[in-house]
């Protein structure tokens, strides 16, 4: 079946769609995106991912292209006309069209606006086969990475070193300090030899996850606690436990980091109750659960 | 007039050309690009731009999209059809058309090249009002800029600020050492207090400029001494004159640094030496120049 996108205004067959050689996006990296994850044909956390993509264009100044409202409505268009109910929706807003300067156009342009959908497999029922692999990597990419922005050449290279050491994904670190940052396209999760389960606070060294954030309030709703300190690659090698968080992903077990395996190399307990209490929170309450009183 | 571009293979007008909105240039910054400058119809040091594109592509491992030979085919015709002989040629190689996923293509696809050509007004006969002033802005590129690729939102967003700052460039320096690196599209000089003629010396913090290549080995011939040695913000300020290179603007005084004035504010002597020296370069020996015995 064909696949169609919307392309600054337009739905348009995918195969056909393109941007001008001139849009910013393809000459300077200069755009911003999203992913969310469609399940069972809605949204999942839309409003946190709607939420960053305003943040994004604000700390680079660039104009939202439309409303938030309308914006939802493409996407919800998008989906439909790609008959898409288990899916990735994918935006991309960039600062449009102009005669190559690196400074913002001195006319203003109109931010053009990309939107596709693709399926993907759904999300699976049990934990079990649905763990991964991942290698270490120097984190190689600029100071702000809380900015959710196109200059994805650095996490392009480390998940390609990844998928060559036979892995899912590249946890980054900071050379210097060995300070584990985040994975190439995930939030990187550790329980740690002591059991407390920790995930880097927020700054500019790292994304702030949606589904980092979306957990750590579940979490907080089930009385767990999560310990936002820095951890270094040795303490990831003392680790009981690891798992990354995204919004393709969700919560997946990590068994073996660099060839060593995590634990055991099978999803520990707490991996198992943090994947479970996310995928209550995607599903929503069983269909044909009772009501509670 | 309108311009013609060359996009994958076909010669198409600028205000068509288009890609696909799944080129990982567009996705992914993932990409390389180079500018040639056209002077009276030749290009000026073509062969260091090809070197350094090569290089840059090995760096990511990105095919080359044609032998070195017949992109300078495609690059004079791209001028020819739109009758540019003061200008740039911009080129531009990206990882070419893929379902989006971080990791380069399963299955390889042809890398996508396209090159544009614009008019610039024809390079000065003096240096006189050539001059320029630059703000100094913090280094937030990432760890590989030697490699000249696409993504640049920290370029956009450095040389906005100078521009917002009454400026024509940005000097970065690391805001943990203070040391200079290069403008944010172009190499930076100073003659330090002493008199010594600096410039960084190559390595992963800054672009192995072209110009800044060409320049050193004019030096070298005249007998000028250059010193590599990195040098800080204490230092330019100390300066008796600065100056950037480029592709684009050659050898350029800067006058003035974050509103205070270089030396007394006008060209000083060695950079209107080197101005000199450069022009020669460019412009080749005067045409009614006798020829030597």
């Amino acid at each position: 079946m064909s696949r169609f996108a919307y392309v600054n205004g337009r739905y348009v067959a995918q195969r056909d769609a393109c941007v001008n050689i001139e849009d910013r996006g393809y000459q300077f990296g200069d755009g911003i995106y999203e992913v969310v994850h469609l399940y069972d044909g809605r949204f999942v956390d839309a409003d946190l991912h709607l939420a960053r993509l305003d943040r994004s264009l604000r700390e680079i100044r660039l104009t939202p292209p439309m409303p938030t409202a309308s914006l939802r409505l493409v996407l919800g268009e998008v989906a439909r006309r790609n008959r898409v109910r288990e899916g990735l929706l994918y935006m991309q807003v960039t600062r449009g069209v102009a005669r190559r300067d690196h400074a913002f156009p001195r006319l203003p342009v109109p931010p053009a606006l990309v939107v596709t959908c693709k399926r993907i497999p759904p999300y699976p029922a049990s934990i079990e086969g649905w763990g991964m692999k991942v290698i270490t990597h120097p984190d190689l990419r600029w100071e702000r990475r809380d900015i959710k922005t196109v200059n994805l050449l650095p996490n392009v290279l480390a998940r390609q070193a990844a998928r060559e050491g036979g892995a899912g994904e590249a946890i980054l670190y900071d050379p210097a300090t060995r300070v584990v940052t985040e994975g190439a396209a995930t939030s990187f999760w550790i329980v740690d030899a002591e059991g407390a389960i920790r995930v880097p606070s927020l700054g500019h060294e790292i994304l702030p996850g949606c589904t980092r954030a979306a957990l750590l309030a579940e979490m907080a709703a089930h009385g767990v606690d999560a310990d936002l300190r820095p951890f270094t690659l040795d303490d990831l090698a003392a680790a009981r436990e690891a798992f990354i968080t995204s919004a393709t992903s969700f919560v997946k077990p990590v068994l073996a980091v660099d060839g060593c395996a995590v634990g055991n190399g099978t999803p520990g307990p707490v991996t198992r109750r943090l994947f479970d209490i996310f995928a209550r929170r995607v599903k929503g309450p069983p269909r044909n659960a009772p009501t509670p009183a």
